[in-house]
């Protein structure tokens, strides 16, 4: 079932490692399925070189495992929320790219500083807060999705497709996984860019006009960057 | 037509790919035909790889398309700005390279501070003012070109082949597109260095009197770098 | 004698340089024999491009060479006495990789900043005492040993299987030699994340039960990252 | 003539390109004929993509060109002034490789901070003086030269076999053309971590006697790393 989904999210975590944003197997990419409702994810700890379509796994949106001949991906509770919880998303993505990491470690929202982060973020990239001891204990990936949630409840998910979930890493997402994935390498440059800036001069800012502009012309009614579709 | 001209500027285009200058399709080169008045440059969006001659897009120094399949990059009119401006270049290269894009969004000119600059920049890299709200809202990319030429007022751009536009990114020249991405690709290494400098001592100076030799030794009369000419 | 560990030992030399974390001749590993007490180390200054598994050299755990063509490596007394004291450890690892020898030098340990270093050291990386000058005269490998033995008295080897020699660099340890070289990759790219964390925010802080849930999801009884074994 | 000295020079100069530590013609290698007392150097900016042993250009230790069809560096008369000062070195480089230049840039020695440095670096790596405007006017290549020799007046240029030149960059040197190389890489190397290192911690500090011992091990007599010769 799901063939074209699992050569999607297959190829979407072989990209992944090919560009160099993750070792081992330190990431994992689902797609969301609108029609079945159903979630094709990368499985656990197994390695990207050789994998396969069909060692993806299929789960539903509450976490039964549909079909698969792994465990899927560890982190599947944390992208059944946000399959959940931000609707349209067609695909999910989690690192553990190096600069993003830094920022999700050090607690600090990734700042809008330039126009290469206004390309595709419409606003910082927010950090959560951090999970209570109890979060953790009871349902830690679950609750890792909750706040991700909860991180967006004053923001729009759809302009700005990434967060840094605190300590941790980020997740990012879009219309597809192959997006997600894109977004995710966007994000890692964007917060190695933004760590110089900062290092330069640690009051840079952006006029929110400009941020606006970048993010209009590229994705705002009458958006005139790239071709027409 | 321009036939020379479009694949000069497509295999520039493809270099700053190849030297891992641009990710994706941040960045865009183009050239300048003296005779015909027109210039040739990458379309909008596309990306490098597979990228052939005749996806070059041919636009008169007034913004009008007069060849090509594609919509021009988005950022032409600055292109044009700089070609109308800045008599005798020949080549703009335009890109989002990690390094210079930090100092471009700290607003931060790049010091000259030793010889690895002064071999090809006569001073330092200049970083524009920040557009007004409506500059931007007006006609951003050409105003972008404006502040350029601005910042080049007491300035001497054929010593200084580049700069930094606020909180956006470098913009260089040259005789050609490919000397143009020669330009672009040691700014970034320069920036580079320059950001480590800082850091070891935010106090380091480069006497004029060796910014000059240097800079002559290349380029000024009696010029004693390279092989005759 | 110990064809297979020999091959299993060249072969983790090699991955190592592969990886890109060590320069020329910059780092070794080696590996244990539990059954004959033997240890199969990489030889002292021999160049990893062409090294084959008859080039490694046989020791007993006391130093003397029982086989091989070529002197073992110069920091042998090392790897043996974390035999001597770890027991069950099968492969020991050394490098000079930048980052953990940035923190080595500047005689910190590596804080747990976040679950990317969670999910393989449950605590920081300590950084051992300096050899007093008395140490390095007598015997400065073995002593080196010694130190790395000490800062583990009140720590688990197993939970934490790396530390940093002060002013020196990373020892790191596994099952056998392949385990170990990955937790000295893991080790590099942590201390890079942590590097870059610290300079964003010097009080970044991971919370204990973080810290906890993540080793254990992935070491703990009950574990359930990856696949079933 | 000195065909193999040649052949050598090629094969260093290539070799710096292909270990990423020069961009462009940013670097040169040159090697000394005992015997004759001629220098083997690249010739002035031309590319290593390419470069055949018959390219290189013979020189007299006065600087008189003695066989090739190029011009010599321009840095030759620096390279001439070592040769002429430092007995027994058979082979000069010079860079402007990242790291090394920021240290020349920041006017700052690299420090002796750990093992790494100390296997080759008997001493921190010193930094030049300032050439005055007069010493720039006169015979800038030259001079830099002097000022290189000045800075060993009490050092000892075997142990430290390499220098940064004040806002230029660093001069390392070897036995022959490939060993100045491999000094020329290590420093690289060894600039990159004492970066790292002093951004962690200002106070980092490397006791002589381990200083000693690392050299010594490697270096001094009875020396026991690598193979006996």
């Amino acid at each position: 079932m799901l063939e074209e989904l699992k050569r999607a999210v297959c190829q979407a975590n072989i990209e992944l490692f090919e560009r160099g944003i993750v070792l081992y197997t330190w990431g994992n990419v689902s797609g969301f399925d609108r029609k079945s409702g159903y979630v094709v994810i990368k499985p656990s700890g197994v390695p990207y070189d050789g994998m396969m379509p069909d060692d993806m796994v299929v789960v539903s949106l509450d976490g039964r495992v549909v079909e698969g001949k792994y465990r899927p991906s560890s982190d599947t509770p944390t992208h059944l929320e946000l399959y959940r919880s931000f609707e349209g998303i067609g695909g999910v993505v989690h690192t553990h790219s190096r600069n993003a990491v830094a920022f999700a470690q050090s607690g600090l929202a990734i700042p809008a500083l330039g126009t290469t982060h206004a390309d595709y973020f419409h606003g910082e990239v927010p950090c959560t807060r951090s999970l209570t001891e109890e979060e953790v204990a009871e349902a830690y990936e679950a609750n890792t999705g909750k706040v991700i949630v909860e991180a967006f409840e004053e923001l729009d998910y759809v302009g700005i497709p990434g967060v840094l979930v605190k300590n941790h890493g980020p997740f990012c997402w879009g219309k597809d996984p192959s997006e997600a994935v894109y977004h995710a390498a966007v994000l890692e440059e964007v917060a190695g860019i933004a760590q110089a800036t900062l290092s330069l001069n640690a009051m840079s800012h952006l006029d929110d006009y400009v941020l606006d502009k970048h993010y209009q012309r590229k994705h705002g009614v009458g958006a005139y960057y790239g071709q027409e579709r």
